[in-house]
């Protein structure tokens, strides 16, 4: 099932290393794309760097407009998972979001307005406890996606890690 | 089991809210604390706070030595895991890794320094690409503890939160 993030929320000086952290897990975990509702270069730049070098055809957009962008992913057919420590637990709503044909995850930074939790079709919680968005989206991939991120391909990548028991093995491709 | 985070290479301007969020998820996922290889009074105070409000005995303690406590994990007859993209695959290693009394793992921010490679007792990635170490932790705390994070007491709190299909219930109790 194609997913997008939609990351909420972003304070460009206080986030950009949290939300850098979002869009790459969102990347390994076998999401399509990261819209980003604010304006950061430099989050930007960061996660192309690493799509470029270890391949793949992840996508990175800012300055989208987070309603806009819910709405429109809304009427087009798709579902909307907002993650939060507010929602269900993921185990009870899991097999009704399997359901969907296309997922939009919102990730909040600390502050989410009120009116994303009426917009979402699913409020979702990884655990009820505060903790970090990162976790939250990395848990819920892995469970979505039954752990395949541990067998995603990324081609036409420039270098490759090679599993090893000690130590770093990095392959130039 | 019981196991500890040890997080190294913390930089105090740059990973404050990495670091937090790395703290917060292992007490979510049902550590039982984090020892931070660094100074941050801030980090501390953070975690510390939440684990006022919401409940359980999660502890942390900044300013150990790494090398030091490392060292005495494996005197005293534990087992260290270090995080790292670059180890082997979590779905390959976890198995021996359940067999340990206690571990302490280890969750390094950029830069490791290599010698921790060959200190651990087992070096494990979750996935071989560049994402996160809060996204590595939860996940590796999720499949060692086979989502038990969903259903952990955290007694002693002031609050709570319950889960709602729409919107914030939190209740002090």
């Amino acid at each position: 099932m194609p997913v997008t993030v939609l990351r909420i929320g972003h304070r460009p000086e206080r986030d950009q290393r949290v939300t850098t952290h979002v869009g790459l897990t969102a990347r390994a975990f076998g999401a399509e794309g990261m819209l980003l509702a604010a304006q950061d270069k430099g989050v930007v730049a960061s996660i192309r760097d690493v799509a470029d070098r270890f391949g793949g055809s992840f996508t990175v957009e800012d300055k989208v407009s987070w309603r806009a962008c819910i709405r429109d992913w809304k009427e087009n057919g798709g579902t909307v998972v907002h993650l939060t420590m507010y929602g269900l637990p993921l185990p009870e709503v899991i097999p009704q979001v399997r359901a969907a044909d296309r997922l939009l995850v919102v990730v909040g930074a600390e502050k989410v307005p009120g009116e994303v939790f009426g917009l979402a079709d699913f409020n979702v919680s990884v655990t009820s406890q505060p903790h970090s968005e990162i976790a939250g989206l990395a848990v819920f991939l892995d469970r979505l996606f039954d752990g395949r991120e541990f067998d995603l391909p990324f081609p036409g990548g420039r270098v490759r890690i090679v599993p090893t028991a000690s130590g770093k093995r990095m392959e130039d491709l």
